[in-house]
């Protein structure tokens, strides 16, 4: 049995969910309200001790990161195709997808709290704050939820992660003038892992994301955009109210 | 014909050099010298646009990033196989080596760059200096060659940096109370992607990892220094003069 622990069809969560559609896979599905702070209660924390989502568990085995999901996917469920034929471009395919988690995600990741967490981080009071980051598992996660709370990020940080946004898009559309897809001829993991990312992009930062700068790449969301899978995922439940909602919710 | 182009061997030009080593693969060697910036170089840059080791060159086609060389190495010479057979092996595999790359691996490279390129870095006049950082293609790469040049990283991210090793030594260690290898029962990537970052940590840091706390991570670092693969890859080329080695150099 396949079940995913996930939150909205945004994020590290889209990219699993995503993955589990191009394959059509049949999976049970486990909603974790981030806003409710379900990801780092002590039942979820058993799954995953460091209170993220996604979590695949696949017969009772526990599989966490989404780029680390999506092979395992690939390796146990190959039958719809998410690696290229090439291993020169499961390379590419692998290099892009790294990049994606050392360097795009963080940067959308820093906007997306500071323009959106931060409000949740606001709404608490003191107490509440403090019942929040007693319960979570990592440091490293305790101290962005103390740095939102408080001052934010500083404007040259700010600035730094829309830069990388500029870096990552110009690197992409130079891939898509080499190829249909991100990781060559065929679509492939690079493409599903870089969805939810992009999505928003051009709504967030159209000084980045326009038909002068980046034509390929805005032509590759219109056709993730019209891919069922993509539809599909999209679809999934998504209990964040607008005013909360940044890129791709 | 296979070529690649690295440093000395500690790091992640050891990362590549190892698994070459274990898969007993011909290749021809391209030294980089970092002490003379050939990294930076045209004629480098122009294989590797991020003015980084080390890269792979297969009959032509470029493969950067040392994780991913490994895993292109495994898909395309499996022959020596250092991939685990059961898929959720596999999935842990990439698991840790994704933690040694965005977690382990930068808080060791601070204290590196703090302790040695720093000296390199002191050991240039203004102008040789600004030379060097006007070569540099990344602007991360250069934010830190400027940062270490002037007044180095602060005691509190150096600290933080500590911390995280002790962090990565003791996850290492609850993985190794439950098999031989880094990733189950079988020697794999997770453990050559590992060695080059752990081999210097009980001399540098003898408060994280000795034998009270990590006796298992201190029995793996025994087994592995005495594989023939370790040996061979240690025994290559190392022009860092003794004052500059710090991890495993």
């Amino acid at each position: 049995m396949l079940e995913l622990y996930h939150a909205e069809p945004v994020a590290n969560s889209m990219k699993t969910l995503l993955c589990l559609k191009e394959k059509r896979l049949e999976f049970v599905s486990h909603y974790v309200d981030l806003l409710r702070f379900e990801q780092h209660q002590a039942e979820f924390v058993a799954i995953n001790p460091n209170g993220q989502v996604p979590v695949l568990v696949h017969d009772g085995a526990i599989i966490t990161e989404s780029t680390v999901i999506n092979e395992y996917l690939e390796d146990v469920f190959p039958q719809v195709r998410l690696r290229p034929r090439n291993p020169v471009h499961v390379a590419q395919m692998r290099t892009w997808s790294k990049f994606v988690d050392e360097y795009f995600c963080p940067a959308l990741s820093m906007i997306g709290w500071h323009l959106m967490v931060r409000k949740v981080a606001q709404s608490l009071s003191k107490n509440e704050l403090d019942e929040v980051l007693a319960r979570i598992p990592l440091k490293e996660q305790r101290d962005k939820w103390a740095t939102i709370a408080g001052e934010s990020f500083t404007p040259a940080q700010l600035e730094e992660s829309r830069r990388k946004i500029g870096v990552a898009i110009e690197r992409m559309e130079k891939l898509l003038q080499q190829s249909d897809w991100i990781a060559g001829p065929e679509y492939s993991l690079a493409d599903v892992n870089s969805y939810s990312m992009v999505a928003g992009v051009p709504r967030f930062f159209p000084e980045i994301m326009n038909v002068q700068l980046a034509p390929r790449a805005l032509n590759w969301l219109q056709r993730m955009n019209a891919r069922p899978a993509v539809q599909a995922a999209q679809a999934m439940p998504n209990k964040v109210p607008e005013v909360l909602r940044t890129f791709g919710g």
